[in-house]
């Protein structure tokens, strides 16, 4: 991996930033044995990365942050039955993150929390000299991305967009056979978040799924913050589950970039449906007056620097099987994904490979063959971590990173523009379709930036 | 079939129009026994049309016109050898369609021309009193569009659009599952054209598929006029196969409409590394030095009056697999094909059906089982016929609406506003996304105007 050579100075920090132990991501020559961690955030994705980091030997979790004190109780649980260990935990009041965050144990936090505090989260963190890995949304308004830029570019403290799908083993084995080549020069590619969430949206209060019609106040995880963004909003609300594994393949801020998208919403259906048909819901129940702004299917199209365009899709309302729509499209190749990653959820065709025969293959063979180095070296280490072992991989890199003071191959800037497209897309549909140039965040550097995502076979 | 009852009179004709022998799609009791056929354009695809026409005892084929002499020889040796018959051939140059048109002895005329020739022979043949079964493509521009419309209204001569996809037979029984509802309110739509052309676009003058890089003057059949479309134009050139399906179950011109459109265009890579690397063509033959506007993937966002959403996909310069590439998505079921309308060539889901398990089925099962009654009924007829049998509906429909004086299911102005995507994603596209408002070429009656496609078993 290429060091970060245009980070010379790690003494330029922001007001109330914390000088940090070491340089980070720097030529520093210490390196960390250790990484002390810290979580915002321990709803069931943070006590997904909980469960990653008490396996590990080359951590140490300091302290956890969460109001929720159910959900506190349970990661403690993991922690207790996992390592025998204890750890500090902060859960009076929304603000209690701070009391963590002004810790000088803590290299490096987690944060897991509802969409609307990523930015408070993730841009304190950062200011209290704090390396940052950001579970994946959109932002809540174009001024956040700039926020997230603007305060990595004061503190250099480095903040690593926790995208997991850019690790499925079928997303990896694609990249190295469009990083050989295989599909020639790269001209069109789709993705989304194609996944029934009506289960998650709602429950009694007491059960995460499918238990029920509940949200906001009255419902539990997801459904207690999720929901609202469905009331309120009407747009690309998740758009990184594509773009992410897209982004590596088509050079995203790393010799090309998104230049515009436009975006086309459908009515607003299955949640209404859902209330009504649910058997603790129905026409009586008070959340079957609830009018949702969010559109069942909402389209993007993104023109990219170097011609190609992209498309996502943000499918979560409605009754349909997990599907992250991928197709990677180039001058020789193509691929065509149905599925959650399995290696024959696809469809796959090479004209000079396949007799110029036009006809599609099963996409098994290519993947098992093309699988990708790193894949090859820890799939036994992420059997059982989740999301099908992406959780290992994604969460392995950060830690792996900061051990070895090596650049993040998920930064700023890709986080900075994946969450920009959530607010660009809400206005495109406000605006009956509008084109909306999406800002360069690299300031022009996208044109030099190294593609670091899975060239090592390490981490 | 309802009959066509805001006809009142067939007498209000355009100016130099023939006053017909009967009236058209009127109340009539006079039904035609045998339709008397000319012929504009009797290249590959008029030539399937007479194929098909050949094999009837109801239909008389009485004139021929192409300039394209060799075409024309190729025409005449299906007439002889498959009837014994003869008719009068048309020739001379390029109007000689002209003197066709000009006759008594013809009711109708199948036009299978240039692109940008079908708006000539369509709207002439309307004036001259000649019902119109008009092949598929889009238009050269909007005026066209109000010019097909504006042409009918004076002449009340009958067109039909002649998209044969809309009979393939998976299509069918996925619009027979639409009627009965078992896809619940639809939401989404997705087709298009992804069809690997480029041994189509360039041959070698002699022969028509894959036989070297020559186009215009020195191409043959369709590289004769084609090609210079991908060199003068970019946007979604060949709407229909994907639209005219998605009509029809969404009801568009019939209850619903199209209201704009957003369109977007990758580069150009696919055709020019076709000359370049064809054994025939390489980097020192004339024609590597051509740019093609035509962007290799162009996709088109279409909003419709019921909130549903639409995309199209043109896909025809870059290898790939044939996959007009389906997708009908409704609040109870969801439908993704892959290929050219075989039964096992998709996917299906209906929670309600399948146990609530998130898991795809093929479609095979379920595409037997709702087997449209159409095809269930001639199936055996359509054996033989052109495109997997869809010629033979797309034919049979068009005569025997004429012989029993029925409104054709897909009309003038389904013609109209599906061809209209042509030069409004091609405007689209120009102005860097703006959408583009779908003209109402129905003037108002789309809110009125029954679905007629697929209602009977008998044609």
């Amino acid at each position: 991996m290429n060091r970060r050579n245009f980070i010379k100075n790690t003494t330029v920090l922001g007001a109330g930033a914390l000088i940090l132990p070491n340089s980070i991501f720097s030529r520093s020559t210490m390196l960390r044995k250790k990484v002390r961690l810290g979580f915002i955030g321990v709803g069931f994705r943070g006590q997904n990365h909980l469960n990653e980091m008490v396996k590990r030997n080359d951590v140490e979790i300091v302290a956890l942050a969460d109001p929720d004190k159910r959900m506190m109780a349970s990661a403690l649980e993991i922690i207790h039955t996992s390592t025998n260990g204890t750890c500090e935990t902060y859960v009076a009041g929304d603000y209690g993150y701070r009391k963590l965050l002004a810790r000088k144990d803590i290299d490096a936090v987690f944060v897991s929390s509802p969409w609307s505090w990523h930015y408070r989260h993730g841009t304190e963190a950062m200011q209290a000299g704090k390396i940052v890995a950001m579970e994946v949304c959109g932002a809540m308004s174009l001024e956040e991305c700039y926020g997230y830029v603007k305060t990595y570019e004061e503190t250099k403290v480095p903040i690593m967009i926790m995208e997991n799908v850019c690790y499925r083993r079928d997303v990896m084995a694609i990249l190295n056979m469009v990083k050989k080549g295989l599909f020639g020069e790269l001209i069109h590619g789709q993705g989304g978040y194609e996944h029934d969430l009506r289960g998650v949206l709602f429950n009694d209060g007491e059960t995460a799924y499918n238990s029920g019609v509940e949200y906001g106040e009255r419902g539990f995880s997801e459904a207690k913050w999720r929901t609202e963004h469905y009331i309120q909003r009407n747009g690309e609300l998740y758009p990184t589950h594509g773009i992410g594994p897209l982004a590596n393949m088509f050079g995203l801020n790393r010799g090309n970039r998104m230049m515009y998208l436009q975006s086309m919403s459908s009515k607003s259906l299955g949640l209404h449906k859902y209330i009504l048909e649910h058997e603790k819901g129905g026409e009586l129940h008070p959340n079957a007056s609830i009018s949702f702004s969010q559109g069942d299917i909402v389209t993007t199209q993104i023109k990219c620097a170097n011609g190609e365009t992209l498309m996502l899709t943000h499918d979560t309302s409605l009754q349909r099987p997990y599907n992250l729509g991928f197709r990677i499209q180039g001058t020789e190749g193509i691929w065509q994904d149905f599925g959650w990653g399995n290696n024959e959820q696809g469809l796959i065709y090479f004209e000079k490979k396949m007799d110029h025969d036009h006809r599609w293959r099963n996409t098994k063979e290519w993947l098992e063959k093309y699988d990708h180095p790193l894949w090859k070296r820890h799939a036994r280490s992420a059997e059982k971590s989740g999301h099908g072992g992406m959780d290992y991989f994604v969460d392995n890199a950060f830690i792996e990173c900061i051990k070895n003071d090596i650049e993040f191959p998920l930064d700023v800037y890709d986080l900075a523009s994946w969450y920009s497209i959530t607010p660009l897309s809400e206005k495109s549909i406000r605006e009956g379709g509008a084109p909306q140039n999406i800002p360069d965040f690299t300031n022009g550097q996208w044109r030099q930036r190294s593609n670091l995502f899975g060239n090592s076979n390490k981490f």
